[in-house]
């Protein structure tokens, strides 16, 4: 089968179809995003190797429970022991033997096969179409912050970063009610967010502060202190990103302010996949383009370019 | 009156006795007790000049409202405006137009006698001793803890620093019914605590990591490290001490394992006063020693020493 993979560079090759291991079903993949996580891994994150790719729809065509086969799934990217401590207590995404779809020692889904834990999967209602269906793992880590702390309807967001998940985020926290603001650095980026009813500032604007929570998506130590300035006292500060090396940041403002910074990753897939078969989240704004499999390597290109929305490919065309 | 005042050096010198304002009250105090911020101050920590000092016992002598007079009280040391959108929100104490006692633009208490709102003021509880009462204003501070976070009776508390604030907060935590160790560095200093029925366990010890909660009292970027470093994923680390400069830490480990950090200052008089004269916490293992007002300047010296407990000043002798 083909597969973009990643040994110093990506390249898409020629290899064997994976062999699902007991409990774990083969899926024919359809369609694939490309996350900035990608980009990051290409140069050099977690110093991963192998198929690239966590964001996916595919068809189960191998399961030992019958019930899986010929399913349209999408999965969950973490693949945990299910019996340590931390997988008894609910905490299976923190697994610490656990593996990571694409990032972290497991083959992911930029290849026409790919293999999963049965209960790693969720059916894709119908109606979705794969296009859409491909953002529900994004959106699960946008629904991650909302298992953490609770955004009240009349609390005032801000979300810093215009990017993919900036703006999935704001879709996401919008949801509550809350006035929710996007700070990003390109105007073309944050005029696509209007027709969501979003409100925008650009990041040189001064923003009235005292925000009740400010969501820290730019992965820079700038953003951190901005997303610092503008919390109320007592506020709350969620780290949405990958972070590259050391931070360095004033840590007596945090005291002085009782600023609460909640770091998060991975979320919750249901309710993402309600919320797009329901129509109440509709990314459809934030695609960009689609590629052949095939033509992985120029479809990494162009998600690296400034500015570009997502990326997906098509993997079983 | 005389006053230990700090202008570049501390010293105790002769001053007015300070006029009272507008619903507040003139206190003559009778006892103060040393703060390791005290000592920050001493080596130019916000820059204050003026008379030092925080914490109080003292006696209502002047006041428009006559049912003050004659009171033994103890006092919050935020002097709010009372009428911005923070103060009316309940965050008097993150006041913008703040002053802060013997901290921030305002003339603290290791003097005869010191001015405060009486809306700042708290009544001492009879038979409360004003050696343990001292006690009330660090108390709150550790009592703010759990006005910020819930910890559970089964969860596992880690405090890291055995100085009197780490002291303190072990003994509130402690009433949670949670399981709390103390991690310190001086073996002295943690035997103090063992009476007090707290487990204690050397910085340098091996520990079982995997904490719900982790207290950073050592105010250093290696506590820092250390304190995440024994939290389960999405465990709660409160950073709980003064930070002096830029604190340089990784930001990735807080995003993958989803930690809370949860920036903790000052807190609530009422549970602090009600446990001292409960007896449900007695601090008297932590007092050190006590010095007149006029050998003030001693009294810092001693303070300052390492391994010394809470050093008092008698300022009615």
């Amino acid at each position: 089968m083909k597969a973009l993979r990643f040994f110093g560079a990506p390249e898409v090759t020629d290899v064997d179809v994976p062999e699902p291991k007991a409990e774990e079903a083969l899926i024919r993949v359809r369609r694939a995003g490309v996350c900035s996580t990608d980009l990051e891994i290409v140069k050099g994150y977690m110093g991963f190797e192998g198929t690239l790719g966590h964001e996916l729809v595919g068809e189960v065509v191998g399961a030992t429970d019958a019930g899986w086969m010929g399913a349209r799934v999408t999965g969950e990217i973490n693949l945990s022991c299910a019996r340590c401590e931390r997988c008894l207590a609910g905490l299976g995404r923190h697994c610490a033997s656990r593996t990571v779809l694409g990032i972290l020692g497991k083959d992911g889904c930029f290849a026409e096969y790919v293999t999963l834990p049965l209960r790693n999967l969720h059916r894709v209602p119908d109606g979705l179409s794969d296009a859409l269906a491909v953002f529900a793992e994004p959106l699960a880590a946008a629904y991650e912050i909302l298992e953490q702390i609770r955004i009240a309807p009349d609390d005032r967001v801000a979300i810093l970063g215009d990017g993919k998940l900036g703006s999935l985020i704001a879709m996401v926290l919008q949801q509550t009610g809350a006035e929710v603001v996007v700070v990003g650095r390109h105007a073309h980026k944050l005029e696509r967010l209007a027709p969501l009813g979003l409100r925008t500032a650009l990041a040189d604007d001064a923003i009235d502060g005292d925000f009740d929570v400010v969501v820290e998506a730019t992965g820079s130590a700038p953003g951190f202190e901005r997303a610092r300035s503008l919390l109320r006292p007592r506020g709350t500060l969620v780290l949405k990103s990958t972070y590259h090396g050391k931070l360095e940041l004033d840590a007596a403002p945090l005291v002085i302010d009782e600023i609460t910074v909640v770091g998060s990753r991975c979320g919750p897939f249901p309710p993402a996949l309600r919320a797009l078969a329901e129509g109440r989240i509709d990314p459809t704004p934030l695609i960009e383009d689609s590629f052949a499999l095939a033509d992985g390597v120029r479809a990494l290109e162009k998600a690296a370019e400034r500015g570009v929305r997502k990326v997906q490919l098509v993997c079983d065309g």
